[in-house]
């Protein structure tokens, strides 16, 4: 075997860790949510562009409009999920690279001609950032039912600004009864990867 | 604090892993990426797509040609890292789905009939796996230089075809000397998680 990494945190984080489609009523905290955070937010991004940006929708009332932009076989488990979260790229990303990647100073000016180039970084970087926060959903014992069958333009509309292109809704808690379907096949290693 | 991954893992993963640009001579096995795959192929795609393809570039006229896609800055790096992976999204992913998704028969229809919705899937989720894959990379103790100034276009004539989408080149090794910067500012909690 060779990985570093512990036998208890491989299956935590990826081999027994799984997309749930059931939760328990157990409330997820702005402290783990901030647990989350201050974990996954060291994942790289280019020129540390860390350019995803979090909603929870907690409010009842703001949950009912969720759900409304959910497609058909998302919708129970988006409204019953202790919480929900709208993962979106900010494309505006680049207003903040004085600070963020202070010994390049010229980044601002680069990507600020360039709309184009900023929406394809954030989309890159963010989506990036997505998988570090599924995977810091787990780190912090919970389970994360992430989904992209859903309107996101509506969502976008309802929730957003044009500065801000939403990449997937994120369900989480802990799991309840019935959480997941079998787990589905993986491709093997000769299909993935190939040497030249 | 509220994340039960325990803080050791959390150090390699995230705290204390870092985007190295210098590296040893020791060599990556192919056991070691065999590895890596056998644990990051369990991270969640959208109906278990699992469109991430990757490259190894293990001859050195590989390497040559490879090198010279790479923006001048990042030459050197990749010249010399003990290996260079090529990450990439398969644009065709839905031949696969037949035996990876079997629970909804028609998913290979569905994506069969529209290739732009096939590249909008493959790049989503194979641009999640690439985060999988460098977090897998960190669990078995290694460093990941992840890049994206490179002549993606170029790479994929020279090493791909029509069918994939590269994404990012990746250096893979022991850190050597003076591997990193100091680390960049991340952004604070209340600029990346709004509530509703």
């Amino acid at each position: 075997m060779s990985l570093v990494l512990d036998a208890a945190a491989q299956d935590l984080l990826f081999r027994e860790a799984r997309t749930a489609n059931t939760f328990t009523d157990e409330p997820v905290t702005d402290e783990q949510v901030q647990a989350i955070h201050d974990l996954v937010k060291y994942g790289p991004t280019s020129m540390n562009q860390s350019p995803l940006r979090v909603t929870l929708v907690r409010s009842p009332e703001a949950r009912e409009r969720l759900v409304q932009h959910m497609s058909e076989g998302n919708r129970s488990k988006t409204a019953t999920a202790p919480l929900v979260a709208i993962l979106s790229a900010d494309n505006e990303f680049h207003e903040e690279l004085p600070r963020l990647f202070p010994h390049f100073p010229q980044a601002k000016d680069m990507f600020a001609a360039d709309r184009s180039m900023r929406e394809n970084n954030a989309a890159l970087n963010a989506t990036l950032q997505a998988a570090y926060f599924i995977v810091g959903v787990r780190a912090a014992g919970l389970a994360a039912g992430p989904m992209t069958g859903c309107d996101l333009e509506g969502i976008r509309k309802e929730f957003l600004d044009d500065d801000h292109t939403p990449l997937m809704v994120v369900n989480i808690g802990r799991p309840g009864q019935d959480a997941w379907f079998p787990r589905s096949p993986r491709p093997e290693y000769d299909q993935v990867v190939t040497t030249v």
